[in-house]
């Protein structure tokens, strides 16, 4: 047998990957220290058949094209953040990824798009917008990390899907390898295409299992002149509700932010170890953080204010405090985002990630928090979410960590979604985690389209084998 | 054999459905009288099989399934007023019809979502949303007749897609009937989730051929409390696209609409059959309809001004006309959507919705224009579109009619479009009509994955048979 380069395996597979890659894009044996199958991990090195490197779309045509041919799973690393167990390998799955394919290929500032390489980290394209003033709104803690690969693959969300939408919303086109190496290209800088089936739908948000994004154009906007932010103390939960009616409407289209905040959380957010001070009293139920994002800061600014007086004056809020200055904002929002302060409160930290109706949110809060208080092993539950969304995070502390125990504190989370209409995943996805609760969100005959799906469109279950569905 | 109450046809799938149905929900031979193929051929009757009228999602999985087994080709008919030939039916297909199932089952106000049944007509929805302050945005000429299932399977556009989205972006949830009777129903009133695939994306725009909607859940949004209009006159095409930047940048999230039409467009649109008058001179190349959605009258018409003030001044625009009376409005808005003047002034009318990258517009109709007014056949040319979503509307005058002429307009208007990354079809869809020009928007790879999913999800082709896909 001939022995490439010291490596440690030499299969025919292997062997014909570096035929396509060449030698240095094919990481085995000891190749593979220095990588790792997810941030909380780095410590251990990736458990994988191999790491393979493209550069083009035509190579990742050519390594689907032969592992289809010989039946080898292939799994997708990107930023390696998510938080549902993908990117966890055994050594005999091929390890996909595309970080070297990170062009910012065009900003067109006429037609407002991005046209974008899957290896492109988020942050960058924040970056490079700056000089164009345009925005991609596109915004959650993983921008340093997360690829453009893996944030359309999970339809990823965050901070401004209220008023821009989730990634699905900002994709106008999409480069996609099929399992069996057939490229599907329509990198169109168009919004309104309504010739034959949007084939793009299927690949945003199935988490790699029906093809690989390798390139994507996405729709931006002006960035905005005005930025205008609130956190604000409300006493109960209808009206938060009726908060949320009352500025969107008097913000009209300006709205871009209404993060709910549970006492306790809130609490936690802005006492050691956190470094930021609470900049309205505790003892409210509930606190909001607001933003809006306009076109003129002087008026916009008049204009908030006098809303917030409005909604005192009416009693829907007990108090507010507005942001005057770039580093009360700063202030501000980093007591929303910086969710470590939470994890570090934790002895064993678990995290949730649940969407339900906006009325649904108040009782289902109060119920779960005291279901999973009675658990021994609980001792915290932090809530908090993009309420305007009607989407929920918890952050639990458990004294200890077993799977019993965990699947018992989801089964407490995920046991009245199904009544209440709700979902097991608003944002993170099902991956392999998530597996078991798929049928709390979707029905058996959902289930059975998607297992359809897979089977036309990757008839090997090649692509991220065993993620969200198992398919015989 | 049995006859029953005189119907032309009693095969044993006829008697089925009356087994199914009742006899009175059946529609045959005589009964076909009054029904016909689409709102333009009203004198004459539908030639079908049968026309089936259930009222329940049951009813149409039993009407499903068993068409199905017999291999019976069903055709979905709404409010037809599609304009790709879909509703035009032969003698061998039944023909479906919800207009039965048009409840509005739910007003949610606090999750802001509308449940509707898949018959219910756009304008109900309007009309029942006046009563609780809430807008669902769609809107577009045919409001009085398209119904929920027509738009949902078109992907309806309109007037306030640039804000507001697609129909695609309103649907939350959906309630869909495959062609083998399977009821895929996930009507869940969330705006996030990620839990598995997205489904209702393939039905969303698949025109009729992979499923029958048949409920649908809606997002709202909060009436606007302010409606800002003007007309304005622009020099060139480029100064077009900096006004566009200039007042979405200026009006921040309110922005809600940036209609373009073209100099002989305006003036046909406001001169005799037109019974409107122009609110601007003529002579200018460009005529810009723009509406800001707001939160506050006042304050919002300010701004509006402003903005407008300095626009001029930095000789982005010639001139621009402020509505500021509810009649204003009307009359600036009728100019827009009175499409039927031109209509009125075509000897044979033809109609194109097309979709380029924005700076392309210009080169674009200008010199389509100039090809088509080359044709002898073809003595006027009316360009208008949204210009803010790349999407251009011509509306042709013809002095003959044939499939010949039709087709070489057709090449004129399509030719380009494949090398500019453009569409077809906007959004009115492929039908029949438009089949033979899908690979000008789509690729060969792209057409054969359409055609696997239509295999998967529809083996014996019942559903729309014929429509945007010719599977063998």
């Amino acid at each position: 047998m001939v022995n490439f380069n010291n490596l440690s395996d030499t299969s025919p597979l292997i062997e014909d990957l570096i035929k396509i890659l060449g030698a240095d894009k094919v990481l085995q044996g000891e190749k593979l220290t220095g990588r790792y199958e997810h941030i909380w991990t780095m410590s251990k090195s990736l458990d994988a058949l191999a790491v393979v490197l493209p550069e083009t779309t035509q190579e990742v045509s050519s390594i689907l094209s032969l592992c289809n041919q010989h039946n080898q799973p292939v799994t997708m690393h990107g930023g390696l953040t998510g938080l549902v167990g993908s990117t966890v390998t055994s050594k005999h799955e091929l390890v996909l990824s595309l970080e070297k394919m990170n062009t910012i290929i065009e900003v067109d500032k006429s037609s407002r798009t991005i046209t974008v390489e899957a290896g492109v980290i988020l942050e960058s394209i924040h970056e490079e917008l700056k000089n164009h003033d345009l925005l991609f709104p596109l915004n959650f803690g993983a921008k340093g990390s997360a690829q453009v690969g893996g944030f359309i693959s999970t339809n990823a969300g965050g901070l401004r899907v209220f008023r821009y939408g989730m990634t699905r919303e900002l994709v106008l086109g999409l480069e996609v390898v099929l399992a069996d190496g057939t490229i599907l290209s329509s990198l169109k800088k168009i919004i309104k295409d309504n010739s034959g089936y949007d084939l793009k739908q299927l690949f945003i948000g199935s988490e790699g299992t029906l093809g690989v994004v390798t390139k994507a154009v996405f729709k931006l906007v002006e960035a905005p002149r005005s930025r205008n932010s609130a956190w604000i103390a409300v006493n109960d939960f209808q009206q938060v509700i009726d908060l949320l009616k009352f500025l969107d409407a008097g913000l009209a289209g300006t709205l871009s932010g209404f993060e709910l905040v549970w006492s306790e959380t809130f609490e936690a957010l802005t006492s050691s170890p956190a470094t930021v001070k609470a900049p309205l009293a505790y003892g409210s139920p509930y606190y909001v953080l607001i933003e809006s994002l306009g076109g003129d800061q002087m008026k916009d600014q008049q204009q908030f204010e006098a809303l917030l007086a409005e909604a005192l004056e009416k009693k829907l809020i007990d108090d507010a405090a507005i942001a005057y200055t770039e580093s009360d904002l700063q202030w501000f929002w980093q007591i929303r985002e910086d969710v470590r302060v939470l994890i570090a409160q934790c002895t064993h930290n678990q995290q949730y990630d649940v969407s339900i109706s906006i009325p649904e949110i108040g009782n289902y809060v109060k119920e779960t928090r005291e279901q999973l208080m009675a658990i021994p092993e609980v001792d915290k539950v932090f809530a908090l979410g993009h309420l305007a969304d009607g989407n929920i995070h918890f952050s639990l502390s458990k004294t200890r960590e077993d799977d019993a125990l965990k699947h018992r504190v989801n089964q407490v989370i995920y046991a009245s979604l199904k009544d209440l209409g709700g979902s097991v995943s608003a944002e993170h996805g099902i991956g392999i985690d998530k597996k078991r609760y798929l049928s709390i969100s979707r029905t058996e005959e959902e289930i059975e389209v998607m297992r359809l799906l897979k089977k036309s469109l990757d008839p090997n279950g090649i692509l991220n084998r065993g993620r969200i569905l198992d398919v015989s």
